[in-house]
């Protein structure tokens, strides 16, 4: 069972691995997961960390990503996610559902659920998405966001749980100065990385920034828009981390879709065999070999 | 919002949807969910019913077929498949998670989250999957199983709620004999339909049900295993309704092992971008549309 | 079981029960629960509605009255208050824990869930509690708190779904003027009756209100403060409905600390005897005959 | 916040003050709870433990003693009720809530929130509450039930986490030689400790007990029904523990019916006023003073 897996695990805890990855000098990547299924699938691919991605989470619930789901229920998604994997879980936590309070609540309730860190966006509650067009996108008042940071920093019980800072400016339509004016300020509030976002098709804002930022913090980005830009370019300005953030969704609603319409339009599973993996493979991604093995152990007299 | 499309949705009950999919003369198909946004694709791909299979949503959440999560949390995915889509959701509902009383707990449940219908199979909790190899399936007292389902149906407050009995006598090892037995215990018991299992790589034992039944109750189909008869000859034996059962959540393994793999490997999402469906399409699945309309209507002032 | 007597209840919808408590000529009365057991209580005193109070919901999981608890721990709370009992609750809503897009959401669950109606409060999200001494209250603008009452109206798929509009004025510290021209608002935005709250130890705040609107829509009014105003005021002032908001929790808690601390210093139940229901009343309260009947039923075979 | 209270908390865990409170030479004495607000009563009146009694959880929620709630709506309130203090709760936890797998499955998850233990009954799921006359017991086999113990034991990561064995021999209507061969099987199996129940008016089944076993084990009692036992007594017997079971929520009880009716039938809440604590005095037992600490700091700017 998981809990056994995580006691015998002679590693580092997953918050000291999410913050050395952050602090290291090399570029990590972390890959979207929304449930405990995409979870196990990308620390099985070999990837150093995990996304809790808002838009994914909401979106494979079926809502929007505007937080109509509640903190309580993607809560819920991250502990089924934690619980079946081994490396750390930055979730994307929006605004930290309310004011100082709901975010330090939040974060007492990831540290208990083993998420490893959370990323805070200085928007307003309830968040709009920041890659969707023609959404008003309202900063929050930096002294505020500011507090809350600390709020959150003070909270945590593990020195090594993450607090990331994520500047909006960009997304807001403000310029270099502003972004740099936010993430200076985080900093001092405590945040332990920057995310600073772009919605841009070139990276031309993230390497303004990069340039201009100095790596006094380190500095995680989010290339959904920009992604044509060479990952070597990130390296080069000094980019801590990249998230892939959504693509697991993404191909998984492609397939979805054209896997239901082919066996809607032939009534039959045949021409689908060969874009589904067996019945097996599920149940080995259960970790049903654990279950056999204690049934043995236990049910066996 | 997703009242106001059920409010002014002309069309049928969900639960007399299911209900006449079941009785009527022509075979049905039903297609696998396993949360709120799968249930959106199997709506958009013209099926008529959602099958919310328990190996599905337990393999979602990252857990096994075998009652980890608990009735309550896979009630919840289930209210998320239910508020995005206008067909009929059957569960998978294993044994109702304990006794009788458990089960029309459920049931009372279901009928308030706007779930169509329930199936439940005569084995013990806690469950185990049927197409588990070497798995003990030990099979309910044929009266107690009746008696839950009465139960289930005496609860309802709508009479075209479904309780659709699934018959494991051929998953368990047993013969024609027995599976008939159970049949008829459970169709004078109340059932709205008969689901019958069976795990064979072809149809056969299906058939000879089929032969012996002679349509005393509807009867529901899982080709899993058998999925290479051809469904006309489902239609000639007098099938009901096949269940297209976990096709949905293997597509979706299949794609995202894939996907993750590739950027894993590439650092890079270039080579995975005509893998996924554009962001927009998210927002389109998550009916960020409406909300916009919302929007406009109550947040200008 | 709760099913049945719902079904077999021949009087009118719960919507309807409230609605009409609301509208009729005489003064009415509901009482604070907190959970399904101070909600079998409140029905079987004989009440006619149910306050679902928000300080008494998290004071009772141990929170603060200030949004910690998430709205989908609260509508737990409020389903099971609502599965026991016949009678209409009426949800303490807060601001509807957001914009109008969660308020919304909140009336279609309310619904799902067989709550009555709620009261939505003109202040800001998290929300803090009226009779904080010292808390700053900052009010919601008009227009954007009379959409949100109007988002709700429209959203409900009952029409007498009652929405009640909470005038946070005199808490905030304006004076009459700036509660009637709130009130007017809130009317025209659809509200099916208004709250208007004071914390004044004397009910003059109150009178002054009722005497200048003129029943343009129904009253409701929480005499907590200024209880010692004779009922049959509030009758003569042509008050709608009274709200004994939170003396259930307040007299719960004078007990268990009594009898805590008795049997803590006694080492002894002897002492606390007399201070107990029975475990027979409980067994009852919890609808135990029910179950007995049931099990006769669906589990003698 | 909680958070930091237990950060600068300098005693022992959890765990290990339930632990040493079974294994001292002392009798100690745990007290009912059974939601937020009744635990931090139980702290406060100078308890060193908690009983998270199944009863008294069920009765909370207007359901009854027989599985009728989940077993994470259980753990929801467990959740609470252990933020919210810093003495060590011991979990009621009937069977388990199914096998051995669901029962490590709850384990897990009971010492991520912070709970120090459990107590397992060897009877069957859906359990039925023990002081139910004319309701059928039927025990678990032993084997099976000692190694649901041991896959508890195995499950806990921290070694101080306490199973407590509960039999239910005297309960079903065995006697001393069934009460005293299941003991010592569970004891075998791993136990912390052995719940010996009785439903008897007087002491006489405990007291054989506790003679024939001759403190293999720490043993822990329940005197619900024989309380007129003095407790000295319990003392020269050996006891280790006692649960004072049920309580709060039974003066709760008596307090709300009195309180409910007092106000229906005067109309009025002068009569209730000095059996209610005061407003302040909840607002005090939610921790309003931290909140307006932590506003001064991170709201203020
Ligand atoms: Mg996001
Ligand atoms: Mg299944
Ligand atoms: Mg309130
Ligand atoms: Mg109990």
């Amino acid at each position: 069972m998981f809990q056994r897996v995580i006691r015998n695990f002679a590693s580092k805890k997953k918050t000291t691995q999410l913050k050395e990855m952050l602090t290291n000098k090399s570029l990590e990547f972390i890959m979207e997961a929304h449930n405990g299924l995409s979870a196990v699938i990308v620390e099985e691919a070999g990837f150093k960390g995990i996304w809790g991605s808002g838009l994914s989470i909401s979106a494979q619930l079926g809502v929007r990503d505007s937080n109509e789901a509640s903190w309580t229920q993607v809560l819920e998604v991250l502990e089924f996610m934690s619980d079946r994997t081994k490396i750390p879980i930055l979730l994307d936590g929006d605004t930290g559902y309310g004011n100082f309070n709901n975010a330090r609540r939040l974060v007492a309730k990831l540290e208990q659920r083993g998420i490893a860190g959370v990323c805070l966006e200085d928007k307003l509650f309830p968040k709009t998405n920041s890659l969707l067009e023609g959404a008003k996108q309202t900063l929050a008042d930096i002294p505020e966001f500011a507090k809350k940071i600390t709020a959150c920093k003070d909270t945590a019980k593990d020195p090594d749980f993450c607090v990331v800072a994520r500047v909006e400016a960009f997304i807001a339509g403000w310029g270099l100065e502003e972004a740099l004016k936010r993430a200076e300020a985080y900093k001092d509030a405590g945040a332990d990385a920057i995310l600073m976002h772009s919605k841009k098709s070139d990276s031309s804002e993230i390497e303004a920034f990069m340039k201009a930022w100095n790596n006094k913090l380190p500095v995680v980005i989010v290339p959904t828009k920009y992604y044509k830009t060479p990952t070597d370019e990130f390296r080069k300005w000094g980019v801590s981390m990249v998230i892939w953030a959504n693509h697991n969704i993404r191909s998984s609603v492609k397939a979805m879709q054209e896997t239901t319409k082919l066996i809607h339009d032939n009534e039959s599973l045949v021409p689908v065999n060969d874009r589904c993996v067996s019945v097996q493979e599920i149940f080995r991604l259960q970790n049903q070999p654990e279950l056999k093995t204690a049934e043995d152990k236990y049910l066996k007299f």
